[in-house]
Order: structure tokens, then sequence, then C-alpha cells
């Protein structure tokens, strides 16, 4: 079985239809209320098998092919961030400070084009494709954490997904072998010291200083703790210290993100960081408060599913950049599957024609939509191509 | 002439009655209409020469007296803070968020107790006192320049002038010759970097990370660039950078303060902190801003006229600490004066009776009102002894 | 053709007896005189046209096969290094301060047993062979560059070479595609301020603490500066200011090593460092000298000629990790012959039996002599493979 | 009595050649066997009390006035420093790389001319007088502690010492009352890491780094630990890490010296330095050791003392600086006679004439010997002063 790209072609204008409405009532993570509702009706009206209320608001559906193969998960988040759009377009967001600015909206519509391209080929479909639909992609912990531990990859042999990316031009793909994409940990510091008289700091312990001189220190994690071979970041994104420009500040709140691609390195950077709060805090006699938040796990791809992907892509889009992209800063709880099961994630190019996107999570953002066509065609190649392979 | 005690204590309750009102009805700086009318309406029912609007809302008065002698000047500031009065008592402040939270409430009543006091003892008066009640001390450039511009210290040969000082117990005064109190500049820098995602930081110009350097190096003026024998602070006291976790900080808003007591440490340090900003922000590719405020000049006594303060002190207060007190890191615009002409300012003990006082500028400050009586006393000792001493 | 083991094998005995001749007779960088001699008059003996003095002490020999085939390049680098050697064994270093601690005997033992295979069995070779004894890769610039401005690739098609690498147990061997060495410049800076009293520090500029402060600026090259997934070091390894506890120091020098992978990281940390201790010295009123020494460049692997060495290693030794092997840091001038032609460097593990190998340039340093056997199956089959490839 | 300058105008020439000997026959600390015999044979040739080998090598004389009165000790320091005298004069020093760069041989000299004086006028000599020539001031703990355990102070009332003092010009002297001369303490601290290549630091613990961020934290000592008011200086001197470019530095060697005028600012200058210490090798996993040495107590001049000795300058050299001056950060084992009995040290001016005095220490140092008059005479006259005083 090949792709019905006639099909897929005939499901388009529905594709943007969904999305647009997705787009225009955007709800946020753990709140995608009629957004389930949504996608719960479409699937049983194409005579999916549907479970609804899977970790509060995701959706789960099956079709079981004619042929035998082997089972098949695609997953699509479908979140939306608390950001005011500021599009001005006909299928502009109506809710105030809610906005599908990552691209969550394609993904679903994308999904449910590829449910109802299957039940329209069921007769000559392989194996059993599981279509699943998660809530809360945007806010640790996650929804692909509940999702599992209700039974999303119950009897699943392998799992896809993909992310319509912006930074990447449409008609474009992207993935490679192994770690992809980075566990984005947190991290919240309040150091406690004395405040007093700007001109007095004699009487003070003064946590802007502390504050500085352990930015400063922080720098070594990555110059001098982690094998320069392995891809890290600590980055301090926030300093907020003092009231007053005579007043010596009493208190000095940092907080920041720590990126890295595989445990040994998290678990490094993190030790460091908290031994450098520490010796900082302790060397100029304050107190502190630390308070470290792991993110998803990184994005790790099974190699040779990379590789079914990879192959995929060169097939479908021959002129993408071929082998394997660069590693991604960005984090997914995409993750987790690829915890339990093979499988791969994958960028597909969704760049405005213009070549100027706004990057994710901005106010204008928006996609190129042509590229949902992509994904769908890209998924259900890999999903067709691995359903058949041998257990 | 000695001292005629008994005047004085007479005009006590005139005094804690005067302080009481001005402390119910407190005026901002350079708005100090009321309080300007209440001054010059007693120093004109009292027979002395006044002259309003000097400065806007300072008011100038002249007495001579019988004898000849030196003519000799006596400063109160009058001006009130933008702070809510906290306390709960009978004369606590009823404008909103305006109050009387640094004693200048004492100073001008007690220098309209000297005022009265020398119009009731005129015929054994020795010279001329000029009593200038000053407006706007508290806020930059302060109204003693325009006071002076305006004629305050026409003819006059001494200056003198007190804070009531609550850190200091009720019963003591003290000053020092020369250098007594610190020049208090301020200085307000943006680094202007590039900001971007926490996980691409080459993307980006950190500015959080420049700003901390920049707080690190600031340190070694006083350390290494400033004689050790030089008192000197520089004091960061705010520093805001970034808006989120896990995005590089585009700018970094950093403002403190710089003291010192002479002109060549501050002309130092100035051309110090410029340097190490603009290198700083240089060394990371950054834009700045940088706004450097001179303060008040430093507090310079004149050795001869701090000698005849302190004398005055150990005769009228022998239990108090004797010979010059240490340096005080606060600044006045008293220090324009004492740069035209000889004089002294000191500090008259104020401190509540529990040993509690709350400091300076505090929403809960007040003082021991019976300061205002050791202060008039001083101050009428002082200039008496000023007065008949040849020119 | 196959490889010929038991030609090989019994060639062993002379690798071992040339490689510790070699030992006990080590020769600097460009003063490999004796060496030189030895490499040609055994290269003459067997029947190979050669040429020496290439390079000044580099010797380079020619076979032809009978065979037509492509021209394929295999180069030894066969200068010592300046280090006493400590061993204690028969064929211990008889030159006092000269050894051979980087395995470059057995490098060049290993290619001369490979000309003599090829001489005894030119009737079945296909192709031509280069052999490339090439001089001083321990010292900058490096002998390669001029070995290839006389002449060393003139009609060369590919080109290989190895390490024998004593941190890899013997029996392993290991490469990967593109950037494999890095590229290892120097740098060394000192910096000028004005010396005294150590406690007067504010008529000296402390040079000891500005290469302090720029210590620290440097690390930020790295942890900011840099793609976090680029590998790039910047080592500061020596820092000497200062002669007495209680004087300043006038001077402070530095000198380290920066470390990256391609041409854009290394120009990147390289202006950064400029950049850094420019601005640094400005800050401080200091004056500096900064000498760059760029090293050789890395050592980047043709992606196919990767692949075909990855292919023969798991042929021929399959119980070696599969797969391309992790960047390394250190350098090599093998690079240069890669600018010019396709060709692979790969590593031999060289490791003692005991697993307790001293590392490169140390004088216990010593090799399993057994690797040289593996090192040389590996690139006939290498070049037996790339020779019969069409042009 | 007055001063019988005739007398010590005919003892100027003496001065000038016991000077000259000393000089060229210069003697380390606690080894001035020479210099004490030609004091003792001297002082006993004037029929003074005389006691040798106080103290190793000191010499402590007696004279008992005609006259009722106190005892009055002044006090000359006699050993050299390990310099090599570096001057082409009649004079320089015999003794390889010993020279008298600090001026003892003037100090030894001016008080022998003293004792003479009194020897010859002891008919109207008021009060006893003891000479006290120290061994050892050069090197801690100094000679001063064991002359006073050895009876230095016995019976006496006061005592008076001078150091010549190279960077006033001739015709000055100066003091202060209190806190005169510095606390020079020192510090020596190793920080422990681990090396390595220096591709690999994350295979390290980078001393040279930990040793950068501690400097950098030490200047937060002065900066903002210690009161603006008080004076204070924290040095390091020396820093030595690392041997190769390529190599991180397993050891970081750092020493300075600490200087401050009280043991309140003493004591919170070492705490600091050792939490600083501790802290930041605690925060990169180092070991380390801290050797910290106080220096002699600060020199802290009896205040009515100072005033009799500012009293005597300004009568007998009326056109130098009247009143008080700075504070010295210098120290001088001295401090410890002044913890036994009131008195006071004070500066002699000895600059050449010319104007270029090298610095005290220097390998060219030398005196203007005329100041080796002034003195005599100060120390006589303020000696005579004191001797006449009721107990």
């Amino acid at each position: 079985m090949t792709v019905h790209e006639q099909t897929l072609l005939s499901l388009y204008d529905d594709m943007v239809t969904w999305r647009r409405h997705l787009h225009q009532y955007p709800e946020l993570s753990f709140e995608e209320h009629q957004t389930s509702l949504m996608i719960a009706n479409l699937l049983s009206s194409w005579g999916l098998e549907v479970r609804r209320g899977v970790a509060g608001t995701g959706v789960i559906a099956k079709l079981v092919g004619k042929l035998p193969g082997r089972t098949i998960a695609l997953r699509a988040d479908i979140d939306a961030l608390p950001i005011q759009d500021a599009k001005n377009s006909s299928y502009s967001s109506t809710v105030p400070g809610v906005m599908h600015a990552c691209g969550h909206d394609g993904h679903t519509s994308e999904l449910l084009a590829i449910a109802r391209y299957y039940s329209l080929h069921q007769n000559e479909m392989v194996g059993t494709r599981i279509f699943i639909f998660q809530p809360g992609e945007e806010v640790l912990p996650g929804g692909a954490i509940r999702m599992i531990e209700e039974g999303a990859l119950e009897g699943v042999d392998c799992i896809y997904g993909i992310h319509l990316w912006a930074p990447m031009p449409y008609g474009t793909a992207a993935t490679r072998p192994g770690a992809f994409m980075a566990t984005p940990d947190e991290f919240e510091i309040e150091i406690i010291g004395k405040g007093g008289h700007g001109g007095l700091p004699h009487q003070c312990k003064d946590a802007l200083v502390v504050g500085s001189s352990l930015v400063m220190a922080l720098q070594t994690i990555v110059s001098r703790s982690v094998n320069p071979l392995d891809a890290a970041v600590v980055s301090v994104g926030r300093f907020n210290a003092g009231s007053a420009n005579n007043v010596i500040a009493e208190r000095c709140k940092l907080s920041g993100t720590v990126r890295s691609f595989n445990k040994e390195v998290r678990s490094l950077t993190r030790r460091r960081l908290e031994e450098i709060v520490k010796s900082t805090c302790e060397m100029y006699g304050c107190e502190f408060t630390l308070k470290y938040v792991e993110g998803y796990p990184p994005v790790v791809n099974d190699v040779n599913e990379a590789g079914r992907v990879l192959r995929i892509i060169s097939e479908w889009l021959p002129e993408t950049d071929q082998g394997p992209c660069d590693q991604i800063m960005a984090g997914e709880d995409f993750a987790y599957y690829l915890e339990q099961r093979p499988g791969c994630f994958f960028f597909v190019g969704a760049g405005l024609q213009d070549g100027a996107s706004p990057p994710h999570h901005h106010p204008m953002f928006d996609i190129d939509e042509r590229a949902m066509l992509i994904a769908a065609k890209l998924l259900i190649a890999v999903s067709d191509d691995a359903a058949k392979e041998a257990r």
C-alpha cells in the first residue's frame, strides 16, 4: 500500500477548517474541553473506537486495518498557550489571552485527517493505528505521563509524532537518531542576606553582590564541568534584587533554565548548580532557597526508527537536507512515550512563505497550513512502513 | 551674655506646639507654602525683618542686636518626605503619603524658638542673626544653592546648622572638624544586549551576565582604586534583568549610590565607575546608558568652627562623648553654605527614650522633642560665642 | 585481493625490531636524520622508488601495483618528543631528554611493514601506493604543510593515516565522519599594570586582579558565545603574577589553549578572546600583549572515506564498538592532507594489557606492540578497497 | 634644661662615621654580633651601665641623671636586610647580599649620639634614660617581644622611637595620635584541584580558575565587609598556577598581605578571608591549605604622648606641616612597646636632597644623614619634656 495522495488532498480543506476553528477557540492546558469534544465527535462519526477523558481531556481512538500488522501509535498535542493573539486575521483567537501560538491546532487537525484517511482505506490498511490526542504538553509535568498511565501505549509497537516547526521552511522535514530534543529543567533561587543603608555595607550582607557572584560562578558549569563534547546550557533568565538606589538589597531572586541531552549531563549540571549556590551563599553568610524542577526527559529517538523516518523523508522530500539534523535545545513530553516504546519524533517545516515567521510562542505566530499535508503524508508513510514489519 | 535658660524653657511649649502642627500638615520639597506662611507670620509678629519667597518657599529673617558684633546665620530645613505616616499618635500626619520623617519639623520649630529668644533679649544681643528657613533639602539639587544665589549669605560671617539625629540618644551632640558628611552621588545604568531563547545563548548577548560581571568589577573601585585611608562606598542597590526563566535577558538595569568625603575621591570613583561600565559593556558587545547624578558636596566643617562647637558641646553636655565623632555616610545640602562661609554642622541626639528609635525616613519615625531644647541652647551659645569674636 | 595475513604475521618480528630500535634512538622534530636514513635504506632495499629530504628529513616512497587502480597515500609521522624516558626496559631511549612518547616509532614501523608487504605482493596489487614518512608532527607549524608543498600528494586520490592510541584497549579501532580531531590553538597574554607596595593599591594597577578578572570573563566564551551544540574549550593553563607577598604585581602572564572543531567556532572563540582581553585591560587601565598561535586545522574526515574505514573496522574487528566514535580534543597535522584530498584518519587501540597505560606524552608511555599489526592490516584493507574504486 | 645644640652639632661627625661604618658592615636580623659589640663598647666607654645579649644580640644601656625625674626609654632597631647594595658610594655595603636598606644604621647612630650627649650633660639631666638597641625588627615575630620579656621596659615610664623616612623631605617630622601604623599580616594559600589535558576540563578541577574566582571574591572584604570609615587592605601579591599551556593546573598558589589599624578590623578581615577561601574551594570540590601569619600589632600612639611630640615638632620644625599626619600602611614592632607603656613613634624626614629618594628596601636606598641630627634633637627634647613630668 502506498499513500493515497488524492485522498489526502481531498481532506486538506477539512484540515484547514478544523485548524482555523481550533485557532479561534483555543483552550489552555488540561482545559481542552471543547477541543476534546470536537475531536471525539469527528472520530466517532468516522466509525473509530473512541475513548474520552483520558488524562482529563485527552482522547484515544483505535482503528484496526483489515490486513494483519503491527500496532502503531500517532500522537498530537492539543493545548494552547496563555498568550494574547496579536494577528490580524480572519481566524485570530477569540479568547482573550489564549492562543495556539505553538502549532498544536495544526497537529490536531493533521492527526484528524490521518484518522479520516485510514477510515476511508481500512480495507487495505495493514495493522492497527492508535490515535493519541494528548492534553497539556505546554505545562509541567505534561499530559504524556498520565496518558501512558491510563493505557495509551497498551499493545502499541511503535509511536511517532511530529512538530510543525516555523523556523524550518515549508517543504522540509528533519530528525536525528538518539538524543534529539533537550531536557528543559528550571530553577528558582532566593538569596537572603541582610539589607541596610547604601553607605553602610559592613552592617549588611549584600544579596545583590552574592547573586552577581553566583551568576559568574554558574558560567563554569558549562565551561569547566561539562564534557565539551556534550551540549549543555545553564541560563539565568531573571535577576531581581533591591528596591532603592541607596539601600543595600536584602534579597536576590534568580531563576533560569538548564538544558542537556542525557541524564548524566543533567545530573551533573544539577549537582554543580546546587553546590555552587550553596557554597556561594555560605561564602557571604547568606541563607538561600533553591527550587529545582526537572523538565521533560530528553527526546531520544530510536536509532532504527529515526533511520526509517529519515529514509521516508528522503523519499518524499528529496529536496530537503539529507541526513540527521542538529539537536534542538527545546523540550517535549513526547520523550515519555519514547522511554516506553521505540519510535521517532520529527519536525515538519511550517515557516511562512515570506521567510519571516515569528518564533514559536510569539503573539504573531502562524504556520504555513500546507505543512499539515506534508506532516500527514509522512506520518502515514512511516506508520504504514512500520506496521508491516515483522514483530 | 550667657544663655537665658529660663527664657528658653518658657518657649518649650511653643516649640512642641509648632512642631506638632507642622507634623500634622507636612509639605513636600519646594511646596512648603503653609509652612512658609506660618514661619513668616510668627517671625513678623516678633518684629523681625522678614523676607519671603526666597528660593520659592524659603524665608529669611534678620535681627540686629543692640551690641556690635559679627553676623551669624542659623539654618533650618523645612520640607517633608513622600512617606505615609504609620504612627498612631495625636499629631500624626493628616496628609496622605506625606510625612515629616526626617525631623525637619523639629529643626523649624527650634529655629523659630531661637528667633523668639533673641527678639526678647535684643538689648543685650551681640551682633546680627540671620535665620534661614530653607525649602527642599530632601531632593536634588536641594534648596541651599538657590537660597545662596538669592542672597542668604550676604553679610554673613559664620553659619551653623544642626540635625536632630535619632540614632543618637537624647542628651548628646556630636560633630567633627573637616569632612563630616558624605557626598551621596547616584547612578543608573542600563545595559542593552540581545535577548532570545534560554537554550540558545550564542544567538544572544546576555545582559544579565554582563550586569553580574559589572557588579563584581565595581567592587575593585573601593578595594583597589581608592586610597585605603579614604572612606568610599560604591553600592549597587537595584539589579533587574529578564522576565522569564527560559528567555535570555535583553536588558539589565542597575542603580546605586557612591559616597565619599572629598572631591578627589568622588572624581576618582566616578571616573572608575564610568570606565568599568564602558569596558564591561564593550567586552560583551553591549550598548549601555549611564546616568550619574552628583549629590550634594561633602559637608566640610571649618576646623576652628568645629573646635568652637565641640568646646561648647563639652561645656553644656559634659556627659556626652568628647572629641570629634566619626564621619557620617549620609549627605546634606548644608554643604553649600560651608563652601561659602566658615561654619559647622552638628548632630543633636533625638533618639526616643525607649531606645528603639526607627531610622530616619522610616514610616514610624519620631523624635524626642526635648532635643529641640538642647539644639536651641547649643545654637544660641555657639552663635553668641562666634558673634563677639573680632572680624 | 584480500589481505595476506600470513605475510603480515611474518613481518611482525621486523616491526618490533624496527620500533624498538627507533625507540632507543629517538630524534626530535625536523632532526630525524638517522630515522630518515634507516627508513630510506629499508625502502630502497625492497625496490621502492624512494625520495629523500622532503621537508628536510621526510621520506616519500612509491610502489606501482601490476593491476590498474587508484593512487592511495598512507602517512606515518616519525618524530620524537623532548621528554626523558622513565621506563625501565630493554628498549628505553638512549638519548637523554628525548623519547618516543607518542607512538610515532610504532607508526613508522607499521608503515614500513606495509611497504614491505606490498613489495612482496606487487603482482596482485591494485593501483599505486605512496608511503609518506613525515617529520615534525609535534611542533607547530608541523611537517605536513611542507610535505604537501614539496609534492607528497601529487597524483594521490585518497590518503589514510592512523594513530596508535593508548587510551583505547588493544583490539579496537575508531573514527568518525566529519570533524574528528580538534584545532589546538595556543595563546599567551601579558598584562602590564603598575606595581607597588601591597598596602598602597591606589598607587598601582594590580595586574594580578586584572588577570583573575580575565580568567573569569573567559569562561563566558564557552558558556555564552559558543553554540551549545558545538564543542569548544578555552583553558588557561598557566597564570604567573607577582614575586612577593607584600608587593602588588606589575605584570601577569597567562597562557592557554583553545580547541574547537571547525573554522567558524575557532574564529568566534579567537575573536571573543581578543575582545575580552582588550576590554578587561582597558577596564583597569593596563597595557597588554596577546600572542595567538593557530594550531593545526581540525581533522575533518571525508564522510564516504570514514564510512569505508568504519565498514572495514567492523569487518576486521567485529568485537569493537560499531559506529562513529566521539570527537577527540587533541590535534593532528594530518588535517592538512585532508584539506587537499578525501581520506580518513583513525585510531587503533594500543593500550597496555594491564589496563593502566600512561597517557601520551608521559615519561612512562608505552604501547602494546601488537597494535602495529592491527594498524597495518586495517590500512592495507582500506587502501586495497579504495584503490580498486573507479576514479 | 633646653637642648644643648652645640653639643649635638659636635657629635654629628661621629654619627656620620658610625652610620657609614654600620652601612659598610651590615648584619642580618638576629645576627647583629659586630654591630652589638660596637654599640656596647661605645656605651661602656662613655660610662653607661650596659647590658648585652638581650634578645640575643640586643643591647640595653641606662643613664641616671643627677636631677630627679621619670624614666624614659628610647629605642633604635639595628638589623639590616637581605638586599644587595647597588649604590656606588664610598660607604656601600661590603657584605654581598646584605644592606642597611631601611635606615636602621641611622637609627643606631642617632641613638648612640643621644647616649653620648646625655653622658656629657649628666649633671643637669632630669630623670633616667634607657637606651634600647633592638635586634631583628625586619623579620617576624620581631625582636621587640623578647626585649620586653627580658626586661627592657622595667621601670620605664614612657618610650619613644623614630623612623628616618625617605618619602618625607629633610627638615620635616610627623606622627599622629592613636592608630598610626598598620598591622601587616601575611597569608599563603594553596588550592589543590585535579590537573589534566587542556582539552578535557570535565575530567579536572581547574585550580587556576578557582584561584581567579578567589581573587575576585577577596575584593569584597574591603568593598563590602569592612566599615568604609576603617582603613583596610587585602592584596594578593603572588599567583602561580600551571606549567604548560595545554595542561589544566592541578595546583594554584596565592600569597599576599592584609593590613589594618585595629584588632577588630584585623579579626574581621582574617575571618572573611578564611571563610571565602573555604567556600570557594568547596564550591569547586578542591582541597586547600591556608597559612595566615599575624604580623606586628598596629602602632597605636598614646594620645597625650603624640600631642607632646606634635607640640615639640612644631616648636623645633615650625616649617613642617602641623597637626596629625595620615596613617601609614607599613608595620613596626615598636607596636609591642606601646602596648605596654605610653609613648609615641614618629617619622623624621630623610629624603635625599635631589628629591628622588628610592623607597625603603630598594637596592639604591640612602638617607640624608643630616636627618640623624634632627632625630636626635627631637628625641632629646621629647624625653626631657616627658622626664620632668610628675609621675
